[in-house]
């Protein structure tokens, strides 16, 4: 069972039936016209960086996001069973799903031991993470151990091992189908990455995206609302309708980060209004 | 000389020769693929009812907003000179053109003549007006003596007078061509009607618009974030670009009238991605 489907089923079967019911009365009906994009988005939790779970979930509400990456500021990799249960609670109270942790960095054998073992207590089925490369050998085997998929995040120009989606692809494409990549498209673009062709070129790895804007395809562009940068969504996301992205489209905003509900705003409603009429 | 035309003219001589280069350095650069829509949003002042103008500015530089529709209660319709004079200065500063005034109610001969009085003053070429029926000869008298178009807008079935576009469009047809519709969208659509047919019909006398989304095609429907609602805004959107629309697609944003910057953000960034896409 794909992830996507599987969290529409847990959603189903679990938060929907006992605590959407509050939301639906302020949601907006949809009219008959409208096709929904089968992509669906979601929040990056780095996005959070400035605030505590109970603002986070303030503005996931206001945008209507339901699927969150957490961070471990939020829920620390060490968390007891009791602390994980009491903050995927109130995320679930509040109709909002952990769909998997990250970005984990993983410098030693026992910090891939440990994103392992947390993403297994916090129940998702996927890491994105940054495992150094002598720790590739060790991260595959705990996927083969655990079923958890791992997805490496590419971080742009200024990155020593996965500047851009290539760097993952090249590492990870004769292991086990289970390791992929989390495509961060704003530091891929300034790693000179064509996104089209990346979604294309390793769509048998494609796990996570997040989703962002930059102001060049050059290394020191700056993040931007979504639209008001370079990157040509229209294009993206007709590559990742084509080869039929099963994934979440996180939203990972870095600009004006003490204060980013209007440019998160502004670029979720962008980036729906693209899946809208694609 | 159509509307858009002289107000780019004049943004080009007056406006942006001093003031905009400042803003140039916070803006993103397109990147040569995007096709820049000839469609260009605006604000409708109601939108700000619960702001003064020091704060209704700074959200539209934050949404990167140009053209206002300025509001009686940021510019009195019994401003002298001085008055006008310094909130056009402090609005072009900020790189904002007030395109045209209003929305004002007229029900009176006097009413009508301080609105174009008014509109003279203030330097725009249109009054967005709802004028009683037997202000309408007088209405017309005072557009061909000025120059200036009347817009009367649309406002829902509610409405006594004008409830739909065609309710106004009937009253004008057959009168000066500088009497037209400005076609509230939400409104329309909670009336009855279907855009993309109002577009089409209407075409000849469609000054202006204010764009939002309502939550049902139904008297008792809600506003809504654009994309939220019911309103097929990739449908309109072509249906604009069909007819050739040449004026400001302004939005007026009436839900969460005191803290609306996050839906505004969001409804402008939607309207932008079906901008970008069809």
């Amino acid at each position: 069972m794909d992830t996507r489907r599987r969290f529409l089923q847990q959603t189903a079967l679990g938060i929907a039936g006992t605590l959407s019911l509050p939301m639906l009365g302020t949601a907006a009906p949809y009219a008959s016209f409208k096709k929904e994009s089968p992509l669906q988005m979601g929040i990056a939790g780095y996005t959070f960086a400035k605030f505590d779970l109970d603002k986070s979930i303030e503005m996931m509400r206001r945008l209507n996001i339901k699927y969150l990456s957490v961070k471990e500021f939020h829920l620390p990799l060490n968390s007891s069973e009791a602390t994980i249960k009491s903050v995927l609670g109130k995320l679930a109270q509040n109709d909002i799903k952990v769909y998997t942790v990250g970005v984990i960095y993983m410098k030693t054998k026992e910090a891939v031991d440990q994103a392992f073992s947390y993403a297994q207590k916090v129940g998702v089925d996927m890491i994105v993470g940054v495992p150094n490369y002598d720790l590739l050998d060790h991260s595959e085997q705990k996927v083969k151990e655990t079923g958890i998929r791992l997805a490496i995040h590419n971080h742009g120009p200024e990155d020593a091992m996965y500047p851009g989606p290539q760097d993952v692809y090249d590492r990870i494409k004769d292991r086990d189908k289970r390791m992929g990549l989390c495509l961060d498209i704003g530091h891929a673009t300034r790693a000179g990455a064509d996104l089209v062709k990346s979604v294309q070129a390793h769509k048998d790895r494609l796990f996570d995206l997040h989703i962002k804007d930059v102001t060049g395809a050059v290394r020191d562009a700056k993040g931007a609302e979504v639209g008001r940068g370079v990157i040509d969504f229209n294009a993206f996301v007709k590559a990742l309708n084509k080869v039929r992205y099963k994934g979440i489209c996180s939203l990972e905003y870095e600009k004006d980060m003490t204060d980013p509900l209007a440019g998160m705003a502004e670029s979720t409603g962008y980036f729906r209004g693209i899946l809208a009429s694609v």
